[in-house]
């Protein structure tokens, strides 16, 4: 993969990659999941996860495995955060150890971006989800399982329903799809869970999870958090999935062929029913399969 | 070692395995054993620990890596198992991610068969203990260390005391000496503790740890698990120590040389002696030493 | 790098090491660090941390990566210690598994020293820090990182500052600079900090940090124990740092181009603050740099 100069190091959120680096990231993406042969590496990464993730870290951990990459898992119940050291500092010693990389998971939106600002050390950081800003490798994984299904996006509609006020994986997508030329992008969820005003301003905002998938090509579900159920002024479970989650019926107002997506883990009866999770139409297996290629081009892009 | 085309694509108990298996699996252990090149895979197994284990963990970590395979391992306080994810969905996505061959240890007895019929995925099983279920790795490898040290099968009579009903060590180990056609099988322990039936017709029972290791080639003590121990009707620790550990007058009542075996770790002044397990006639750790060749052993059957 | 034929297995402390082992290693050190070619073991080595320590366990774990070396993490809330089993029975089975090298950290004073006297294995115990004992290998890669800025050990005066009385560091890095022939050693701390009597007898003990800094070429931060603080008669936080915190005037006192040091992490505005850790005069990120390649330099020697 060619790679000109370029001030960026980081791969922070969505907005920062130029459209060539878009296509390079999905083509190099497609290209390892049909076996091209990747560059094997001695750099070292490590995953720094704040909050606790086996489904991304376990794919960014394979992805640097098959790349040769020398792998660190740091436990941050037992790290220096417990001793009173600061992010930066810990970023800062782990460069000064050799370590090339970082995967870093952390609640507060934001929290990447400021840690890159404030960076001196050669190192790249490698947004694995801050808070409910992005989540920029997921939706690379995203378009490329979809490039890789042959979706048009020129004329695809494509439908995220669920707590999009306070996903990052609906905040990177849609940015990423926008940027893909995606023809129409709609969102659905209950009121509280929506947007206001959405980022991106030609998203559809629906109210109904029929309005949304309504001769749509794409529905991505969003998890839903079930801390968050607890909270006053929230649906309760069942409610929550009598009126926003996916059920077969749903599809039959979808495009023939739509295709269901999920960041997963899922929750069953949740947001989806298994009977569409497990149906010829879903990606859902084939954005985990995606997610480990998308990752390897991700850390070759990187370096 | 030669593979036949096999339906069986798991280690999932003793049952399931053809005699010929057996045979193989027992001697390419010793060869791997004594140094005979291994297989290099590039094969990624991944370790999902339901039940903590450091001792088994690193036994089968350190085979994948003696092997060249990739070795993830799974927290499960920090996995989706938290998030509400079936087993069978968290299986299905390491299967997709390109995870090969998944170790799990569960608390469910029947839980690995249960899972491997549902099974769609490419990915190999490996059964590292299913509640009161079986264990066949530990039973393989205490199959190997006997047969490394020159048992004669027909002629041994095998003694195995301690808290027979609940020990998926007992239950593999029983099956497999049974298979390989141990001369007599004794099994021996506190009346709460004793299956009933035995699950091998031929076993016999026995009431006093003085009965069962008369005359026995081999005496393998089972670990007693102290969290069943404040049960109702159950022994103290000092009166179990008292008749049902294992002291250095019992190796009297055995056969000289007699074998004495524990699949750890073991509690010094419980089940047994200090003395006892440091002696010349222990393969306590010879048993150690076996489970990473017997496991080296079992990922290349597997694949 | 020439081993002769010795007694020594183990990294335990200081006292052990000949004349001959300290130049060597601190040689090899500089060595790796200038891109000397390292030699590529396949030695396993496991972590064993009994106190939780991110920086120390991570330098380990890349340097015996960057070696070739396997490597095994052993989470002890999970392990066998939980179950009673004995350390000596841990390090017993895990040298049967086939470990060549076991990193320890135990909060016990002396525990490696009686573990390593009670040992049969082959395998190679590395002290990572015992209680309020030694951390050998923080003491070597402090020198190796004094070597590589070209002090000259003779004239040099070093001051260590903080609670010496309960540091490792300390009382490792006191052993070694004695050995190295350093000028003048000084350490001070508050009067509860203080050993009684210091380790090595031609310490100087000051009252106050201006005594200590004064004309020093090196001066050593101790990270400070939030947990101790709330003992009684001890300082509170800015008590503390008022009259023992390093902060830009001290290092007018010193002489020129005066060197800061801290095993870190630290906590700024506490022992030290954060202008000097950042300030040119600050080897703090060196030390940590340095950290993987006197570890490294210590595997080889081990082996």
């Amino acid at each position: 993969m060619e790679k000109p100069d370029r001030g960026l190091h980081h791969l922070l959120g969505i907005d920062s990659l130029t459209d060539r680096d878009i296509e390079s990231l999905i083509e190099r993406t497609l290209e390892l999941s049909n076996g091209a042969p990747a560059s094997s590496a001695s750099v070292t990464t490590a995953n720094l996860f704040f909050e606790p993730s086996t489904r991304t870290r376990v794919s960014f951990e394979l992805a640097a495995l098959r790349l040769g990459m020398r792998v660190i898992n740091i436990e941050l119940e037992k790290s220096s955060a417990t001793k009173g050291e600061s992010l930066e500092d810990t970023v800062a010693t782990l460069a000064a150890m050799g370590v090339g990389c970082l995967v870093i998971r952390h609640p507060q939106t934001g929290r990447l971006q400021q840690l890159a600002e404030n960076l001196h050390a050669p190192i790249r950081l490698l947004n694995a989800g801050d808070g409910q800003g992005e989540h920029p490798s997921q939706a690379l994984l995203d378009a490329a399982t979809l490039a890789a299904d042959g979706l048009d996006w020129s004329q695809a509609t494509i439908a995220i329903v669920g707590d999009i006020r306070h996903s990052r994986v609906a905040g990177s997508n849609l940015k990423l799809f926008d940027r893909l030329g995606a023809g129409r992008l709609r969102i659905a969820g209950p009121e509280e869970m929506l947007p206001d005003p959405p980022g991106i301003e030609r998203v559809e905002v629906c109210h109904s999870i029929e309005a949304a998938v309504r001769d749509a090509d794409v529905i991505m579900m969003l998890r839903v958090q079930r801390e968050r159920m607890d909270r006053a002024g929230w649906p309760d479970p069942d409610q929550y999935h009598r009126r926003w989650g996916l059920n077969p019926a749903h599809l039959e107002l979808a495009r023939p062929g739509c295709r269901v997506m999920h960041p997963g883990p899922i929750n069953r009866g949740m947001e989806i029913d298994g009977a569409v999770a497990d149906s010829d139409q879903s990606l859902i297996l084939d954005q985990v399969r995606m997610s480990v290629f998308a990752r390897m081009a991700i850390f070759e892009w990187l370096h």
